[in-house]
């Protein structure tokens, strides 16, 4: 709830103007939002019901009768002018919705999200047309107030990894590893985790990037790929890190050393006006130069703010231009049935002249850290 | 993964049968199905991509290169014959999805979930039409192995909170109790919890039924609502106790008490046959007889299963009627600003004379239990 942050505030003023800039180019005089995450980052509405109808003069914000007083004093903590309606049930929602965007010639809606079945009721009342991305797009640029609570959630995972990492070891099991870690992000200030935590181990989980935790026991000589993040305020974290239980071989240490190697170029390529595909191709032909373009699984990274994946992403086929303001991973990855794999991944905000980074784990070595001495 | 429950199995056959008859009741030849959940249910596959093809005389399962190993690992062990087919760009499953719908005259699809932007992407190339709820009428009869996996979820809640109740005292704060609930449900073999925890104390948070978890530290005398569940392979369980701290006061312990009679009212009506509605009315017009209506603020329950809010719904708009084998929360609250509340919970599965009880959390009084003497 408003008023209780410790964060610094985020800064909602010029968000509706610069949103009815974009509508203008599109030749859109009003805009039907029903996205919950486009919501929360226009207005700082939090509730799970909620519809906002963006006017040239006004905002309307409808929802029901479990967050009226929320949305009010929400709206008021984020200096957002809105008239705000309760509808008590669905139709009634539905109805002051509809009625508010009732007058201009073309409505845009959020077609890669909103269900057929409700745009075809929007469609029976209003001029609707498809209006992706514009917020989408506003929302990459993040303020002071958003870096401090992503960062937060990056210190959070920080900690709790430097005390489960000295946890692998021989019969430890993933899903062990996975609850310490999100119960510990929790003691060290995270709502929660930012996404389901990944624990990968040994020769078969370990070689695939998307593994869902297991209950299978680590052993000694396993890779170990674990990608945690957490959740402050709504805004997430991102972050991976790779270890070998027991004495790495030359051969897990070489892969590691290539891929850290791989990482580090990726990092340094970071910087406003870079295409974002060629962060990507940077890992890419590093790998590839290696001979080990089979290893290479997935693109390098993506944006993350009050979504764990949002624009920009760092792939192939990418077509933006990293922003000052830009909060992305860089995570190149080396993946092989039989081997295993490792993953390295850090968070960071892009400036004028390169990134700052906000994921602080070491990243050296494969080798855990020691458990402390008590 | 297949191959390593610790559950009784799922018996899959025998539903795409009652699919194709559902679909045949509706003039349907054929369906789009891309509801991950109903996919699961469907054929066992747990994958975060994937689009499944329903036709007279075979299934196609369309999933990417990351998933291709586990959809027919996962389909083999629940005897679902399919043929997959991996597309490794979006384009390219989308074209073998279409291809495999193309030819019949009519084909079904979701349009409650399906975004408008891919329904006219497939209405491009097919004759689909809206074929909502036939899934999720089915989902709602649970097997023998789904009952298991539910009430293992409501073990671990229980299990839990069994430990964190007794901890309930001045200065423990609302994100202490969820954070040690969450954790402790997976120490209990809980794959994660079921919903975001509440954890709503006092005058002004125990009032409002959705109240999201925050650092308020619990006082003596306060009204605390707990809403506590787990998940077990993909199965959700809901529960929720009301406890006082400290002393109770005669007001207190006579609005709880006359909560659980209405509970236990709810619970006494419910058997298959018995429409859905009256389970709400009997609790309803035991509150409004109290003369206590103003404090009756939500319906009295929902079915809970592969989403922990599914068919059939006890409000007083339901249509359905109660059968065998459906799994349902009575869940009625009492709730006002200034005293806080109080919402008693239980998870039950219905049987043609009764119900079953799955939630084993005591509820016989608001006082937490001691905790125990080490």
């Amino acid at each position: 709830m408003p008023g209780t942050s410790r964060y610094p505030g985020i800064s909602y003023g010029g968000r509706v103007d610069a949103l009815r800039g974009l509508l203008g180019e599109r030749g859109l005089a009003a805009m039907a939002l029903t996205n919950l995450t486009n919501i929360r980052w226009l207005t700082g509405f939090t509730g799970s019901n909620g519809f906002v109808a963006v006017l040239p003069d006004r905002l309307v914000l409808v929802t029901d009768g479990r967050y009226g007083e929320r949305a009010t004093a929400e709206l008021a903590a984020a200096g957002v002018a809105a008239d705000i309606e309760i509808g008590l049930t669905q139709a009634e929602q539905h109805a002051k919705f509809v009625g508010a965007l009732t007058g201009p010639e073309r409505v845009g809606a959020e077609s890669l999200t909103l269900s057929h079945h409700r745009w075809q009721a929007y469609a029976a009342e209003l001029p609707v047309a498809p209006a992706d991305g514009m917020i989408e797009d506003l929302r990459r640029t993040k303020d002071d107030g958003e870096v401090a609570r992503i960062a937060a959630a990056a210190a959070a995972a920080d900690a709790a990894l430097a005390e489960v990492a000295p946890l692998l070891a021989t019969g430890v099991t993933e899903h062990d590893v996975r609850t310490e870690l999100e119960y510990r992000m929790r003691l060290h200030g995270a709502d929660g985790p930012s996404y389901d935590t990944i624990v990968a181990s040994g020769p078969e989980h370990a070689a695939r990037p998307h593994h869902e935790v297991t209950h299978r026991p680590i052993v000694e000589g396993d890779t170990v790929v674990i990608d945690v993040g957490g959740l402050v305020e709504g805004y997430h974290s991102d972050m991976t890190r790779s270890y070998v239980v027991g004495e790495p071989s030359a051969r897990q240490l070489e892969m590691y050393d290539l891929l850290l190697d791989v990482q580090l170029a990726g990092l340094a390529a970071v910087r406003a006006g870079m295409p974002a595909k060629d962060v990507d191709a940077v890992c890419r032909q590093a790998v590839t130069d290696a001979g080990l373009s089979e290893w290479f699984l997935h693109s390098t990274g993506h944006g993350v703010g009050l979504q764990i994946h949002e624009d920009p992403f760092e792939s192939p086929v990418s077509t933006a231009e990293l922003r000052a303001g830009d909060v992305v991973t860089v995570e190149p990855g080396l993946y092989r049935v039989g081997f295993g794999g490792f993953r390295i991944e850090d968070l960071v905000v892009v400036t004028e002249s390169g990134c700052r980074i906000l994921t602080k784990t070491p990243k050296d070595t494969p080798c855990p850290p020691s458990p402390p001495t008590t």
